[in-house]
C-alpha cells in the first residue's frame, strides 16, 4: 500500500527539525526578554467560534471536523482547525474575565487553511505572534515595532531589511481629501501593490477601476515625509511620531514612515507596521498593528489590542536560500562501538557516564563485533566521533577516538573522554 | 455571544506553560542525551494512513475532517486527525526509504480523540514518543528501557519509581502451558488487570468467564522469578536476561521482571515494560515494547523497531499534586516605571539596555505618571521588581530598584542593574 503524507503538509526530519529549532529558540528569547509570556490554545475550536470571523474566503478555508456519530453521518460539522492565533486569543480574554492586563502573549503554533498547495504555501504552517491586550497607548504599539524589529535582526539581517509604519486614519484622510472615500476599498487594495508597481502603477491600476487618482498620488507623493500630513491628519502624525520615537528609544532604528503602506487596514484602527527584507526582493516578513476593536466583536471584553506577527515561515525559508541556517547540528556527539558481547557492560557503563556528564551519546545497537560496519554506520548518520573500545582499551582505561570526518584518532583516559568529546564554543 | 473552548480541550496560560515547559525540557534533554533526534509530522494525514490501525474503538475516536467543495456537502471525509504517533513514523519511513539506519528519533506532538471528555481525559493531548527503527536486537530494547528510566529520574521520581518488564512470548508460553491458549485473549485482558486486583482477583475474573486460571496462577506465583520461567520458555527468558543487564549497564537500575505485565500484547513482538509510580497508586507512566511487525503492515520497509512512549499528561498532573513543578516561573524579571513623557525616552533605553544584556524586562505600557498604579499593576501579574526612575533618577545615573514582594527598595547605579537583576543560580 503505497502511503502519502497529505497534501500540502510536511514532515520535518531531524535536520530540518534543527534548523526550525534554532530560528524559534532566537524568536523566543527575544519574545521573552520583552516580557512576552507564552500562550497556547487547542488546535481544535468550536465551529461558532469561528464561523464568521475571516470572511468568506476565509470560511472556504477553513478545515471543518465532522461530529462523531449520527451527526457525522449526516455530514454535520462540530469543530473546526485554528484558522490563525487572533481569534483563540480573543476567546481567551473572553473566558478568563480576571486575567491581569496588560496581557502580553506571545504564540507560535501551527495553524490550518485548505489553501490550494502550491511552491511555498502550505495547508498546516506555523504561524508566530505577539499580541499586548489591554493597553491602549503608543507604548505598548512601540513595543510591538521593537519586538519585531529586535527579532529580526536577533535572527541576522543587521541591515538588509526595514520597518515600515503608517497610521490607519492617517491614509483614510488621504483618501478622503482625494474625493475617494466611497472607493475607499477599492482605493487600498491599489494602494497596497504600491512597492510592487510604484506609484504610476498605482495610478493605472486604479484607472482601470474607474478611479481618478491624480489628487491621491500627489499626496503619496510625498509618502516618507510626515510633515507633509501634519496638516491633513494631525492627530494620526502625532502618535506616529510618539511610536517612532518610542521605538527609536527602544533600539528599533530601522523604522521609516510611509503613507503608502495599506495593509489590511479594514481590521487595525490605529498605527500598523510591516517589516520587508530589502535586498532580494524578499517583500513582507512581518506585519501587526492597533485593532482595538476586534476582541469585543470577538465576544471579549472591550479592551484595546495590539500586535505583530512574524511570518516565520517565509523567514525559515529566505535563511535557508542565504546560509543562515545552523547546518548538520543536533544528534549525538559519538558513537560508542560494541567490541563483543563481553566488552558491551563497559561500553554501555561508558555511555552512562557520559550522558551524566551532559554529552550526547549513541551506542552501536547491532551485532557486536565488525568495528569497520559500525564506524561506517556512525558516519553514514552524521555522527562526528565514534569511539572504540576493546578488552585492551577497557584494560587500560584509555580509548581510541576517531573523528569520522577526517580519520583522525587519538588516544583518550577514559575519565578524559567527557572534555575532549564538549561542544567547541560558539 | 458567549465563547467557549471546545469539549475536552485546554488553554495553557503563561503558568502552565512555564510548567509544561519545564518538564518537557528535561525529556527532551533526556532523549537528547541518549542520541534519539526530533521528528515532527503534520496534524492532519490522509483518511486512508489511518484507517484500520486502530481497530474498532480507534475508528470511532477519530476526528475526521469534511473534503472542502462539494464532497463536504455530501460529508465526506479526505482527512483526519493524527491519532498516534507510530503510524505517522511508520509513514515517514515508508516515504523515506534512503533514512539511514537505525533511526532513532523522539516526537512529542498532540493527538486527537474523540473520547467522552471527563477529569484527566482529554480530546486533545501530548504524546512523548522515543523509537529505533531498523535495530533488531536486545542493546535496542535496552537503550529504550534506559531513556525512559532515565527520564523518570530526571523529572525527580528518584526512588519511588519501578521500570517492569516482561516479553510477549514468555506470558504466550505460560497461557498455552495452562492450556489457555484459545482464551488467550480474555486470559490476556485478565492477567492486566494484576496490579489491580492482585493474583486470586485475577483468578475471579477467569471464572467470571468460565475460565480455570489455576495452572495459570501458580506459574504467576512467581511473577518476578526469571529462573522459574526458564525451562517454559528459554529463548525469552535469555532475551530479557540481556536486556535487564544492558539497561543495568546503562544505569537504570529499578528494573524488575514481572510476568504478569501483560500490556497490549497484540501489538509487541518481543520484550515490553512499563514504568509505574509506586508510591501514591499513580500507576502506568510510561510503556512500549519491541513491535517487529508494525511497520512493515503500515506499509513501511520490513525493519524492525522497538520503543518507549511516556504518559507525559499523567506525570505533568503527578508533579503538579507533589509540588515538583517550578511556581511562578518565568515572565519579566522587573518592570520599568515611566515617570513623565519627558523621561520616557530614558526609561525605554534602559530597557533595551536591559534586554541586550540577556535580562528580561516590561516597559509601563500605560500613561505615564501615578506610579502607585503602575507599581500595583505589575505586582498583580507577578512581576517580581519594578525599576523607579523620575529626573531625578536620571540625572543621577541610579535607579531605584523595589523588591514588590517585599517591598524593600535599594539605590542602584544603572550600568549596575542588569548584575543586580540577574536570575539567582540554581
Amino acid at each position: 500500500m503505497p502511503v502519502f503524507a497529505a497534501r500540502g503538509t510536511r514532515d520535518f526530519l531531524p535536520a530540518e527539525m534543527r534548523a526550525r529549532e534554532h530560528v524559534l529558540g532566537i524568536v523566543r528569547r527575544t519574545f521573552e526578554l520583552h516580557g512576552f509570556q507564552p500562550l497556547e490554545t487547542p488546535a481544535i475550536e468550536r465551529v461558532e467560534t469561528l464561523a464568521g470571523q475571516y470572511g468568506e474566503e476565509g470560511e472556504k478555508l477553513t478545515f471543518r471536523i465532522l461530529e462523531r456519530g449520527e451527526g457525522g453521518r449526516e455530514g454535520k460539522a462540530d469543530l473546526a482547525l485554528r484558522y490563525d492565533l487572533t481569534v483563540p486569543l480573543a476567546r481567551v480574554v473572553a473566558m478568563n474575565p480576571s486575567l491581569p492586563l496588560p496581557f502580553k502573549r506571545y504564540q507560535v503554533q501551527p495553524v490550518w487553511r485548505a489553501e490550494r498547495p502550491q511552491k511555498g504555501r502550505f495547508r498546516e504552517f506555523l504561524q508566530c505572534d505577539c499580541d499586548i491586550v489591554g493597553a491602549p497607548g503608543r507604548l505598548a504599539d512601540a513595543e510591538c515595532v521593537a519586538v519585531a524589529h529586535a527579532a529580526i535582526e536577533a535572527l541576522g539581517f543587521s541591515e538588509g531589511f526595514e520597518l515600515l509604519v503608517n497610521h490607519r486614519e492617517l491614509l483614510r484622510a488621504v483618501v478622503a481629501d482625494a474625493g475617494l472615500a466611497e472607493q475607499e476599498h477599492q482605493v487600498l487594495v491599489s494602494v497596497d501593490k504600491w512597492d510592487k508597481l510604484g506609484g504610476p502603477g498605482v495610478g493605472e491600476d486604479l484607472s482601470k477601476h474607474g478611479i481618478d487618482g491624480t489628487r491621491l498620488l500627489a499626496r503619496l507623493a510625498h509618502a516618507h515625509d510626515l510633515d507633509a500630513f501634519a496638516e491633513l491628519a494631525p492627530g494620526p502624525v502625532a502618535e506616529l511620531r510618539e511610536v517612532i520615537a518610542h521605538a527609536a528609544a527602544l533600539g528599533a532604528t530601522r523604522v521609516t514612515f510611509d503613507a503608502t503602506l495599506a495593509r489590511g487596514l479594514g481590521y487595525y484602527t490605529g498605527p500598523c507596521w510591516e517589516t520587508r527584507i530589502t535586498d532580494g526582493g524578499v517583500g513582507s516578513v512581518s506585519g501587526g498593528g492597533r485593532y482595538d476593536g476586534l476582541i469585543g466583536r470577538l465576544g471579549g471584553r472591550e479592551v484595546p489590542a495590539v500586535g505583530v506577527s512574524l511570518g516565520i515561515e517565509r523567514l525559515l525559508v529566505v535563511m535557508g536560500e542565504r546560509g543562515m541556517l545552523p547546518a548538520g547540528v543536533g544528534g549525538a556527539r559519538a558513537m560508542l562501538t560494541v567490541f563483543s558481547a563481553e566488552t558491551s557492560g563497559a561500553t554501555l557503563a561508558l555511555a552512562a557516564r557520559l550522558r551524566k556528564a551532559g554529552v550526547s551519546i549513541e551506542t552501536w545497537l547491532g551485532e557486536p563485533g565488525a568495528l569497520g560496519k559500525q564506524l561506517k554506520n556512525a558516519a553514514a548518520r552524521g555522527v562526528p566521533f565514534a569511539v572504540v573500545m576493546g578488552p585492551d582499551e577497557i584494560a587500560r582505561g584509555a580509548v581510541q577516538l576517531k573523528e569520522l570526518r577526517t580519520g583522525v584518532q587519538e588516544r583518550v583516559p577514559m575519565d578524559q573522554l567527557a572534555g575532549a568529546l564538549a561542544e567547541p564554543g560558539p
